[in-house]
């Protein structure tokens, strides 16, 4: 099953605004649907969002074949449906790129895309069990946070498709996976990937994770990103700073794993990235709220990225 | 209005389960009907407890009058209804020191305790107002978690107390109050109060915290505790010691304030106080849950601890 898939000329996603309690697949054939749920974050994660922001610009290019001004204008539409996650206009120009040799070339670097995120995800699955075995031992009990399985990607994940490979080894002594509030990315899509997986895990509240970690219950941190900036800052889901500063301070190894994707060298720091808000009604019915939808976590407390393609030991002094 | 009080021969509390939709008050008569109150926290918080454990012994003083026995299981069932703020054990106690005078000698020392709670709350608020401003500025913005107001006293309260002090003198520019997961005591209960004072506001995910003191909206926080252990360790609402880290990295001053009551000379450190699990049910229905309701804040991360007869300059060396 893959979160996201161009199917007889149609992008299709699983909806996981309605996870766990159902699973439906969505049918999008035009840009404002396709918008529409990235914004309502029927598809998020940081890789499935440049999936799905190549396959906006696919459908765009059929729609607007024949109308140049309104074709820029439905790949703009697509490139800021959200501002945070660097893949979404990654993957956007990508696609756009190749606008003018037709609708098909497009489609084709989509699919390029996608079939890039899978393999990459394979590629961290292996090299950040390694280096999980390395750090944390072997048998660890790991925390993570938000959803960075395969909802999160195309198939597997980032973070927990290495929770998977290590569950596949024998290598995992369970999860906590943080119930990521406002909208629970945690609680419904992380506990529905790893029971599926038949990984034992338990849910916690977002502000459990440093305690629990200072009672000695975790034995490392491991999650995903939204943007790793040129100076190793991480830009990911509200909570992952407040879970790094606990990790820090039990002396945990905090390990962050995202596709080269993710790894923007033109943003220099944290500091320079758009934190979107969602505003208050996702959080409470009764006031007025900020809610930062992101936070940056300064790399000074990350020990090591991983990538599709190398592992960065922040903690060395390896660079981005 | 009052929290809790003693009414007509009954308890008399708000239920805080069902605010802020419905301000609706239990009349309670029995020791079963107090403990199940107490248990689903339609009464909470350290300093209410404390008067709630006083008035359950009055209860049972008064239908176990005959029977020594019952009258003893009664007090044991109030005293052990919740583990971890001391106030409740403490609470009973001091009342049923009073039981070989008679019902009417244990009800007179419920209400002894319960009007050394308001004037608590009243002490709180003008010192840690004044510390405050000494700490953290003329007109600060405070970050709270939890609910620490009337609800969690009998009025006021503790660090609200001292927030709704700050607002009455002018010396305040606005409140981020945690939502408080899993019970949403921030933003059910403390959002309800800080409206009904008038005081602006904005509610945040827990996690959001750390996030917002790094971002610099934040320029303090102030909250309360359930327990506060002879090393200067803080036993309170989990996320407590997340916050606590935010605000060090920060370095911003972190304020607890709480009454004499709440104050344990007899728990040597955090690691002796037991943490109340409150099961997976109020976290998730989709999966097994970590559920700690509570969390210890090192000394060291504590700025300063204010209760109605002192300040405890823990970053000064002070001692409890």
């Amino acid at each position: 099953m893959r979160t996201i898939d161009w199917v007889d000329g149609a992008v299709e996603i699983i909806d996981q605004t309605v996870l766990p309690k159902e699973v439906r697949v969505l049918r999008l054939h035009t840009v404002p649907e396709l918008v529409a749920a990235i914004q309502s974050l029927a598809v998020r994660g940081a890789p499935a969002l440049g999936v799905a922001g190549a396959f906006g610009v696919a459908l765009a290019a059929r729609v607007h074949a024949d109308d140049p001004a309104a074709l820029a204008a439905a790949v703009t539409r697509v490139e800021n449906a959200r501002p945070t996650a660097v893949n979404l206009a990654r993957g956007v120009r990508r696609a756009a790129a190749q606008l003018h040799r037709g609708p098909d070339a497009v489609l084709a670097e989509a699919c390029a895309i996608r079939d890039e995120e899978v393999a990459a995800s394979q590629a961290m699955a292996v090299r950040g069990a390694d280096l999980v075995v390395e750090l944390c031992g072997a048998r660890p009990r790991l925390l993570t946070h938000c959803n960075t399985g395969g909802l999160a990607a195309v198939v597997l994940g980032t973070a927990l498709g290495v929770v998977y490979e290590l569950h596949r080894r024998g290598a995992l002594a369970g999860v906590v996976a943080s119930e990521t509030r406002p909208l629970l990315q945690g609680a419904r899509l992380t506990a529905w990937e790893l029971s599926r997986w038949g990984i034992e895990h338990r849910v916690a509240v977002d502000s459990a994770g440093p305690f629990l970690m200072a009672r000695g219950e975790v034995d490392g941190v491991i999650l995903g990103a939204d943007r790793i900036c040129a100076n190793g800052d991480v830009i990911n889901k509200i909570g992952t700073y407040a879970h790094a500063l606990g990790a820090r301070r039990a002396g945990l190894p905090f390990i962050v794993v995202a596709p080269e994707s993710t790894v923007d060298v033109s943003t220099p720091s944290g500091d320079a990235v758009p934190i979107e808000d969602r505003g208050a009604a996702e959080i409470t019915p009764w006031s007025d709220a900020v809610n930062p939808a992101f936070d940056v976590t300064p790399r000074d407390l990350v020990t090591a990225i991983v990538t599709d393609q190398r592992v960065i030991r922040l903690d060395r002094g390896n660079r981005i």
